[in-house]
This record gives C-alpha cells, sequence and structure tokens, in this order.
C-alpha cells in the first residue's frame, strides 16, 4: 500500500482537470495575444475561466488576475501595493507562510517599509486586539497580511474579524488563501479583503497557475513586466493548459466541496481518535485538533520524545507512507518549521503533518495510524 | 486550409514533448520539495531537465534558473543584477522586447539607474561603437541588455562582439535569447553573456515554463520571495510538467536542428521568391531578406501603400492565414509597434510579419502569397 498524505503541499491533478486542459496541450495552441483565429479562440478560454473563478468567489472578472503561482500571487500583491500606494508599514504574523514573511522581510531589509507582527498564543491564536492597536498606533496607511489557514498547524484565522479591523482603519488587507481556496467557499462582497490568492495544485489543479483576487480600484505597479497580458498587471504570454485547469479544478471544488468537506473531517476525526488510541502521549500541534477553528484538511501531530523521532519521516517513507514534518514549500532546507520554532514546541518531541484531500480513504488512515504505532511499539502492525 | 504562420508568437506543442509531459500530469503529482517518495521521483525530473538544458548550450547545472516564462527570466536578470550589485546605469536599445524595456524604464522611472539607448541605422542594426562609447564614458560597473535576434523584424544581433565589448568595460551583459533558443546553437562557454533566456513555447514546449542562464558567481537576490526552491533564487512551487516538456523540447530542438533550419530557410526564400514575384512593390523591413543577418523563422513583409492595408490582418485571417502585424505578446495593445516606429517605417505601407515553424509546408507559403496577392489584385487566387 502507497498512501500520500502531504495534500497540503500539493495534490493529485483530478482526471476531470487534465481533461480540460488537454485539448489546449493538443490543438489550441495560439498565444492569447494574437488576434487572428488561433490566438482569438485560447484567448475566449482565458476569459471564460477568469469569468468561472470571479462568479465562484463573488467576484468581478476584472479582479482575478492570473499568475504562475500563490506564491507569486503573495508577492505581488504586498510588493504592489506598498510601491504603488507608497505604503510605509506593514503588519503580519510569524506563522505566516514564507512567500509573505519574506517577501515582507526583504522590503523591510530595503527599507521601503516598518514591519510588526501581531503577538500570537501558544497554539498559534492570533491576538486580534494587538491588531487593532498596532493598526491605531501608526499614521498613515498600512498593509496587513495575514492568512486564512496555517500551511503547517491547520490554525483557521478569523479573516472575517480581520477583514473588519482592517477596514476601520482604512488598512490594505491582504489574505494567503493558499490552503482555503477550493476547500471552503470565499465571497469577496462578504470579506472586507482586499486580496486573495489562489494556488491550482492546493485543489487538484495543475501546478504553474495561480491567481490573485484584486480588489477593484486597486490596479498596481506590475511585478514582472513587458507585454500587456492581464491588463498591464502581468506580463509573459499566459500559462493557457495551467489557467483552463486552474478554473476547472475550482469549479469541481466548490461543485463537489460539501461532500469532500464531510469526507474529510471524517478521516480527520478517525485520525485523532485512532492515534490517541494507539500512541500514548500523543497531542496536536495549534488548534490542529479542534473541528471548525483548523483546517479539515490538515492534522499537525506532535509525538512523544524519542529516539526514533528524528527518523519518523524516513521510516514512514519506508513503509510507503508520504507525510510533512512542516511546510513542504521548503522542506529540503535544513532550518527547522519557523511555525513550530514560533510556537516554541517541544523540539525532543517528533511532529508530522497529515494532510488529506478527496482521494484519501479510512483504510489509508488505518494503515498510517498502524505504520506510526509499530515504530512506537505500542500496537503490533495490522496491515 | 488553415496556415499558422505565426510561430515566432507561439508554437505548436510537439506530441513528443506532450508525451513525456503527461506521466507529470498523470501519476507523478508529488512536490519537488518533499522528502518523500512522491517528492523525490519528481524532484529527480526536474534536476535531469536541468542537466539536459545546462548540456545543451555548455552551462553548469547550477547555472540554469527555472521560470514561468521568458519574460520572468528577463525580469529576473535586469531587476536582479541592478539591485543585488548596485547597479546605477544600464544600456539597451529601442528595438528589445517590451520584457526587457518595460522593466529597465520602470527602474529608471523609480530612480534606479540612468538609461542609455544604443543607436541603430534604418535598418535596426545597431552601432556597437556607440556601445563602446557609452560603457566608456561611464564610471562603475554597466548592465547592457540587447537582444540575439528580434522578435519583430527577425534582425540578429552580432552577440558574440557585443560579449567582447561588455566584458573589455566588465559591464554585465544580458541578451534576451527567446527567439533564437532552440533555433540556433548556444554555447556560454564561448559567448562572454552574463545571462541568457529560454522560453519553452517558443521551440513547440509548453507555454508557462521559461529558464535563465546565470553565470555562475552571480547569484541574485530574487524577484519571488518565499520557499527555497531554485536555490533560494525562485520561490514558488515548480511547474514540474512545464519544466520537463522544456527540457525534452531542447533536447528535440538541438537533435533536429539542422534539418529544420535547411527546411524553414527554404520556406523563407520561398516566401521572399513568391512575394518580389507576385507584388509589385514589396520590400523587408530590417535586414529581415537578408540571410544570416536575420533569424531563418522571420520575414517581416512591408506591403506598398494601399487602402486595404487597415485590413490585411484581418482579411488574411478571414483566409484562414494567421499572421502577426508586430510582436503578438502586444498585438492586442493600440499602439503601433514600438520597434517599426523607432525605424521610421512609412505608416502608410502595410506589415506583416510570417514567421514559420519545423511544421509549416511550401503549400502553406504558396497559399499565404496567393491570398495576399488577391489582395492587392494582381494575381488571381490560385488556391
Amino acid at each position: 500500500m502507497t498512501v500520500y498524505f502531504d495534500n497540503a503541499a500539493t495534490t493529485p491533478l483530478d482526471p476531470e482537470v487534465l481533461d480540460a486542459m488537454l485539448p489546449f496541450l493538443q490543438n489550441h495552441f495560439g498565444n492569447p495575444s494574437s488576434i487572428h483565429g488561433h490566438g482569438r479562440q485560447v484567448r475566449a478560454a482565458i476569459e471564460n475561466a477568469r469569468k468561472t473563478i470571479a462568479h465562484l468567489i463573488n467576484a468581478a472578472p476584472s479582479e482575478v488576475v492570473f499568475t504562475s503561482c500563490g506564491t507569486e500571487a503573495d508577492n505581488y500583491a504586498a510588493v504592489g501595493s506598498i510601491r504603488t500606494l507608497g505604503l510605509k508599514y506593514a503588519i503580519t504574523s510569524p506563522l505566516e507562510h514564507h512567500a509573505v514573511l519574506h517577501t515582507l522581510q526583504a522590503l523591510e531589509k530595503a527599507g521601503d517599509i516598518q514591519l510588526s507582527y501581531v503577538r500570537h498564543d501558544e497554539q498559534g491564536r492570533l491576538d486580534l486586539a494587538h491588531l487593532d492597536a498596532l493598526l491605531a498606533g501608526h499614521v498613515g496607511r498600512s498593509f496587513v497580511s495575514l492568512m486564512h489557514a496555517n500551511n503547517e498547524i491547520g490554525n483557521l484565522n478569523d479573516i472575517n474579524s480581520i477583514g473588519n479591523i482592517c477596514a476601520q482603519h482604512n488598512a490594505v488587507f491582504h489574505t494567503d488563501t493558499v490552503q482555503t481556496m477550493g476547500h471552503y467557499p470565499h465571497d469577496v462582497q462578504q470579506l472586507k479583503a482586499n486580496f486573495l490568492v489562489g494556488s491550482a495544485h492546493k485543489f487538484h489543479g495543475p501546478k504553474g497557475a495561480g491567481f490573485l483576487y484584486r480588489r477593484s480600484g486597486q490596479q498596481l505597479d506590475s511585478l514582472i513586466n513587458g507585454g500587456s497580458q492581464e491588463r498591464n498587471q502581468r506580463a509573459g504570454t499566459e500559462n493557457v493548459y495551467g489557467i483552463v485547469g486552474l478554473a476547472k479544478a475550482l469549479e469541481i471544488s466548490y461543485r463537489d466541496m460539501s461532500a469532500h468537506h464531510q469526507h474529510i473531517q471524517g478521516l480527520k476525526d478517525r485520525f485523532i481518535q485512532k492515534l490517541r488510541a494507539e500512541i500514548e502521549g500523543v497531542e496536536f500541534n495549534g488548534t490542529s485538533a479542534e473541528a471548525d477553528k483548523s483546517l479539515y484538511t490538515v492534522l499537525s501531530v506532535s509525538l512523544p520524545a524519542s529516539d526514533i523521532n528524528e527518523m519518523l519521516l524516513f521510516n514512514l517513507d519506508i513503509s510507503r507512507v508520504s507525510v510533512s514534518g512542516g511546510s513542504a514549500c521548503t522542506s529540503g532546507a535544513n532550518a527547522g518549521s519557523h511555525v513550530l520554532n514560533a510556537l516554541d514546541c517541544d523540539p525532543s518531541r517528533g511532529t508530522i503533518r497529515f494532510s488529506m484531500s478527496k482521494y484519501n480513504t479510512a483504510e489509508e488512515v488505518d494503515y498510517a495510524v498502524a505504520q506510526l504505532a509499530k515504530m512506537y511499539q505500542k500496537t503490533p502492525l495490522k496491515a
């Protein structure tokens, strides 16, 4: 049995999405900027994709900008806002994805902005009163970037309240929704955010395709200059099949969202229950084990101190169980997880992130827990 | 008959390339940053692609950085060099692609650099003595960006001489090789360039995949910050199938280069000869009609002043002949071609760019010329 529980890193492409992409890999190859027949056909596909995505998140099509990935969209929102609007102050949290943290820290290092961090507790819950105080303490418009859900521990932030606080202070609010887009409904008419981000490969779409929702009226200097693609907001020939696949994947995600939510939450509940039964001293990082306070797709497990913890991922890999110890985006790096470090997690304990998708099964959960339990020598191997 | 002569805008995907990509769209879906089996398999594919490309251009694998497109690679080379090395002076030409021009002009507008333009003659031939004088007249290191071949008129620049001049002045030399990569051999051990650029969809690879050759020792601040992908040079989950397809497409291009060169040059010669025979007063922009001084893939035709010129592309499109009037990257924009404007082309004359690929045939050339000649009412429709 080969089990994939690293869906927060990337998800398998849905065959229905590939079917939508194939005509644009095989026949419709034109450059969407070309005005002849070969180009117009492809331009229409891109604009239909834009309309599909806009409709799903209750936005206008002109508010959707296609990018090469979620990271680029995060960069564009931050750098574009700060440079174009001349913002001098930004607020984030130490728990953000590096796509936000490293981008803001680079702007701070370049002397473009002063950067503050919202306080959080040992479970990673943000102190919104502190956010309010930081905004109140700054004269001039601020840029706020706080994610919807944390990719490592799964904590869901209350972005509705954060949006309201930002609106009260006229701050520009960017929320990295890479882990929730396609898994939770988003409605930009309700949420007071200036920017949302989507990455297709996090919801069974293709790699190399993302988008930025940019609230209208907020035209930004582009990050990548050149041709007039994306209404002068993102130069470079469009990744046509990527964009078509992105829209199809989001359409499927919304169509099947409640069924998948229920199925995956069931797997997560089973994981929690089995792990508690099989491994003494098991805990869960952040609010990971609390339904409605964390992503139903992510479970961050904290394992008792043990000599085997250094080899956890390695041993699971040998058992053909693919999981992550932290954010897969940087798991090749030597430094430990900045999120777990910020939470002051006990470094002697082991951490495993199980992240699930619609394709996972209860049998896979049982197999993964059995493999893990076997390592802690509490139960015999069952599968 | 439907004829596609807009290959400088984009090329059809080679079915052999799609075959190489499909396993990564169907089965091998892991995130290359993940250290488990699903990730390692995909990481290996990316590193093999990097080795393939490096080998073909005689570079080290570590000198190849994957990007989402040629435009991003151009931006990264320019912005990265200027910001990281603190360069204050840049030289380019008014005939460059907007990926270079708009990027450098944005840096000039931001006060980061002073920008000069190399002189050229009415055929678009660069004045290299002027380049030398500009470099000699500046104290401190300069950034030079001059393309290998012009995408609109096809002029080939002598990048070997330009590289030597830049080396004499210790300038950083970036050459936009988007139109020649995959069509001409490149050898970075011979050419004195710090940066070269490739865009897969210009040589029958996928859209959404490009690369920057970055001479070793020149690590730059990244344009897109986040995870540690591409050795901290380009954050964001890699477009795996795009990268696999890019390498396969470049491999095929090099494998079949001389045969395709001969075939396409034959089509171009036929175009020139037929157009001269059928349309009185036809001329060619730049050095487009001179073999070895222009891209064999591009022919920029200057047509006699006529009332029909405004409708040329439209009428050819009705005849199912897809061509471009200028750079397809911005052909949807209202402004005329900046290249033809810089050459002081007579605006009453019509301009058509025929750009050819290995898939075009002599019959298609004859058909396109017959359609065009019919519009000028000199010959009856032959096809």
